[in-house]
């Protein structure tokens, strides 16, 4: 499968020109149909405080460097208010891998598992969210 | 602003070919910093029933052709199992706006409100995470 992949690889990396932004499939994202979309809000154990919450996001900037992670967003709290949203947490982690088995690589990872030994003091507790779904070829 | 980036067009249309999912900068995503990710956790009245969810997920679908969507991802809780993991929502619905403003128009967009109107009777709750953060140029 990866080989047929591989020998399609120039084709598969043309892309459609719009506005916006657009996810490119290439070699790897063309055999997997599915996007695997991990998504953690850390809740600091001092709420609300400003260095620890660089800090924090000091730590998932190398934390992105591993190698199944496919897009990463790291994100705090937008200015958007109503009743349904969730405003508590301090950062939110967003990250795409192309299967089950790459995001259980990068939760093994040497990389990760520096991330939560260095940093895990900062957070009181974190709500993880993965959901799985069909990766949609083109986007605006 | 615009008009500068029109001119660059091309430019910035060139990409890295890699391995994996790319994320590419455009026009407008180059006039913008930021990332906006707005990530709704749909919780059913009729929790775990499949006629339900896959009703939602039509409505979902029938959503993505708000304009202001850059990036839609609908998802359903992946087998990871570990305690800090949420699994209770039916449906996750992820789409990625260039900034506030553009999340603001979806809010109004009368396919939302039509959206809201059809479906609404179907979850229980919803749990909404809008969270802002730099844009990254390049993604693996």
């Amino acid at each position: 499968m990866k080989n047929i992949s591989r020998r399609n690889f120039v084709k598969n990396t043309a892309l459609t020109a719009g506005a916006g932004l657009a996810m490119v499939n290439t070699t790897e994202a063309k055999a997997s149909k599915e996007l695997f979309v991990h998504h953690v809000y850390f809740y600091l154990k001092n709420a609300n405080n400003e260095a620890d919450t660089a800090k924090l996001i000091e730590g998932l900037n190398a934390l992105t460097k591993v190698p199944t992670i496919r897009f990463v967003h790291i994100g705090t709290p937008a200015s958007t208010n109503r009743s349904v949203i969730e405003k508590g947490y301090a950062v939110s982690w967003l990250c795409f891998f192309d299967n089950l088995e790459e995001e259980e690589i990068y939760q093994k990872h040497p990389i990760h598992l520096k991330f939560v030994e260095e940093y895990s003091h900062l957070w009181d507790h974190v709500i993880v969210y993965d959901a799985i779904g069909p990766r949609r070829e083109k986007q605006k």
